[in-house]
């Protein structure tokens, strides 16, 4: 195990991560907030101090660096990063318990959106923006970024593809230019964009600036905390339905926007997964829509808080228009199912992901037509190309990993005395980095009842979601310690 | 497609039906019972009818049989038999409902014990008698019957092979003898004498002839379906023990038996799924024990109802002694569990099966290693046996076909405007073969309030579930039916 290389990577993300405490903090100096500002001074202050440690301790990295490496190397950034991202929270008196203040901080970067917080409108601004900020840095992920911007001396591609597999969704992440560097470089490009055009969108609204730069931080992230306390039900519908196209948009393989700027337009669309993307949200919308059919004033309506919902839902973002624990039983069971599918690989959203479910299914197609004709050799494609075995095998093995953690998470948390659908969907909320679940954990609840315990298992299925399970089961595996 | 030997062979089931059908009108016409009598009447003249038509219409039936002919013809012959087999029910005027007559017959047969009936007292004896002798049938397999008592002129041990694996539950059939016809009578000889004995017990507690010979039945069968309204409840702690015992009896892999009858006591203890069927017992009991403790009056009485209902649940029986729908969340989060994994493969239950869920964790684990170290070739083992990739490949292949099942249903019946806990364990408990489920279909509840779409769902994951999936995926598969 490189420990050095590792403890280099991980100052250098607190040293980062110093440097983004250092807007909420003048947020805070201007709003003459003063726990607020002594809270993000000691945070920066420890921060800093971690960085520069970590800095002299690890001087003499060797080079060399293998995938278990970037396995746990991500792993052990992410929880260091949210260590410190929650001490603001802890240190200003806000969330007074440590836990409680991790939960949310994990939840930020980790952009799913569960709070403990019964009602956030009582908040200093700059707490607001640093929770709504983690969503936008933790959306695209904070190693790409470190690739982006900083060159790693004395670290091959080799090491640097390590990395950005470990952080980046789906079953097959892909370069989308030759050199890492400028992948990273174009993914965040893209991000950023994305993000100032739903900025501009929202202000054209008149959605407050405030409002609307921790609106769009928690779109592009698909993360889903909102400044407000009736999330996005306290705005307009013009804002609403802005909130629902970027959401989608968000929602879409990154590397469909590289295409398009390559003007490869027909590609984009010929692309199985956008396809599915896409019906599936047509579908649910529809589905949804009859189903509440009489339960809003006109039927405009009524598809405006199916979309927003399917598509809050569907890429994991977790804001909310409506009570939808409130929805019929069929239109919560969509919901539910789209919590597990999320939305594309290579975007911000989490939960499953349909490119992984189109290969099971293609899969599971092949091995049931092996089973009616044994004699003939299948092979699985994905727009229009074979797949590789070893893809095949990863992604049965990523589902097979997944449910496992599902059901061991969902007994774990029902020593908590709630009803079956609360910690069912809690688990699935969390997990899928959704925010909101049903029932108990229904978008107009919190996880504030949730024991410590639980609290810390929902952590753990954040994390577990977001980096996508093997990054932290690597940090369990005896096999990933043993020096070799 | 082999059209005539198929249809040769499904006659043959309906005319072994039809002598089934003998034993509950004896009953009929001893008791006098005028309605009944005709019903069976009728159902055995239709059923040898049809017999003898198929037997006319196929009677050049060529030789060759391929492995999606095997599939086809199970599932047909299970379609059959339920149909002539929910006839009494119907033409008696039991249940003048014919799709839930049929819901009750496919529920026996396939040993899930899932009733449309709210109370089963006043029922004729001979229909009580036909409900759970449909789970004696069905428990160990009808076409293993059919293959133990006639040898099928012009076709080989391929032929019987393939029906014999379409039948039988686990992922990996051996056969236990090199004669499949030997094999077929080697298990049907095992599953009567622990039959016997099961009615042996029963009947030193004191429990009527009647009454003992259904609850043998359902205990051997892993069926469920009870002739009192208080299912086990009505009987005393001696009885409830011994239904204990030999649920978890009927739970174990019969190929452990045939190994003790050849005295190789040693392997049997071996054997990981036995091992960790008879762990998970010992830790759901021990587990709900302690978070029912105050619940009863004694600790004794908490170990008893703690055991029948994890023995119950984990055999895929469905027989209660309480109603667990009371519990707490944590027990009932176990029940839930143990209602997926369902018990040992080979044997008459239901759920995945553990030989399954060892097969899925253990390509887990090495999948993982291969990321950690992606230079290292793994091979997973099974009882220290390498185990083939294409058993591992098909074995998660089932899991994401079973997976999308329960979602895909779930689904459906969400349409009735049930919890979701009650739509979700309704699935799960059909699926499975269980039977009983959560809230609305609890263990004091029934069926009955499903509307027509929903039982007939429910129906078919009754049947995917005891064929294991992919008999009923090759009735529907396109390539199943192409002439080739």
């Amino acid at each position: 195990m490189n420990y050095r290389m590792i403890g280099r990577i991980i100052g250098q993300i607190l040293g980062l991560e110093a440097l983004f405490l250092l807007l909420p903090l003048a947020i805070c100096l201007a709003d003459g907030d003063e726990p607020a500002v002594l809270g993000f001074t000691l945070s920066v202050l420890i921060s800093a101090g971690v960085y520069l440690l970590l800095r002299w301790l690890c001087r003499n990295a060797e080079t060399g660096f293998r995938a278990k490496e970037g396995l746990v190397c991500v792993s052990l950034a992410w929880m260091a990063m949210s260590f410190l991202g929650c001490l603001p929270f802890f240190l200003s008196g806000a969330i007074p318990n440590l836990v409680d203040a991790l939960f949310e901080t994990v939840s930020g970067f980790t952009t799913t959106g569960a709070s403990i917080l019964p009602a956030v409108e009582g908040l200093p601004r700059g707490l607001l923006f640093w929770r709504s900020f983690t969503h936008w840095v933790g959306g695209m992920g904070v190693l790409v970024f470190l690739l982006a911007i900083i060159p790693i001396s004395g670290a091959g591609g080799g090491f640097t593809m390590h990395l950005l597999r470990a952080e980046s969704p789906g079953p097959n992440v892909g370069k989308l230019v030759p050199r890492i560097r400028q992948t990273a470089k174009l993914l965040y490009l893209i991000y950023v964009v994305l993000t100032v055009l739903d900025l501009i969108f929202l202000l054209l609204g008149g959605m407050p600036l405030f409002d609307a730069l921790c609106t769009a931080f928690a779109t592009a992230g698909t993360g889903g905390f909102s400044v407000r306390n009736a999330s996005m039900a306290a705005y307009s519908p013009y804002l609403q339905n802005v909130t629902t196209v970027f959401m989608l948009l968000f929602g879409v393989n990154f590397s469909c926007y590289y295409l398009l700027l390559m003007r490869q337009i027909r590609n984009v669309f010929r692309d199985e997964e956008l396809r599915l993307y896409l019906g599936l949200v047509a579908a649910a919308i529809l589905l949804i829509t009859w189903d509440l059919r009489g339960l809003y004033a006109t039927v405009g309506e009524t598809v405006r808080q199916a979309a927003f919902q399917v598509s809050s839902i569907i890429s994991t973002t977790g804001f909310a228009t409506t009570d939808f624990d409130l929805w019929p039983s069929f239109s919560k069971a969509i919901l539910m199912i789209l919590m597990i599918t999320g939305a594309c690989a290579g975007s911000t959203a989490g939960g499953l992901k349909l490119a992984r479910a189109l290969l099971l299914f293609k899969t599971l197609r092949r091995n049931a037509r092996q089973v009616l004709h044994p004699s003939r050799v299948q092979v699985v494609r994905n727009n229009g190309q074979a797949v590789p075995e070893k893809v095949l095998e990863h992604a049965n093995a990523y589902f097979a990993a997944y449910i496992i953690i599902i059901i061991v998470s969902f007994l774990l948390i029902s020593l908590d005395e709630f009803s079956l659908t609360t910690n069912f969907t809690a688990v699935l909320a969390c997990f899928n980095n959704v925010g909101p679940g049903l029932d108990g954990v229904g978008p107009t609840c919190s996880y504030a009842a949730y024991s410590t315990f639980s609290k810390l298992v929902l952590t753990v299925d954040m994390l577990a979601g977001r980096l996508e399970i093997f990054p932290i089961l690597a940090l369990f595996s005896r096999g990933s310690w043993t020096y070799r």
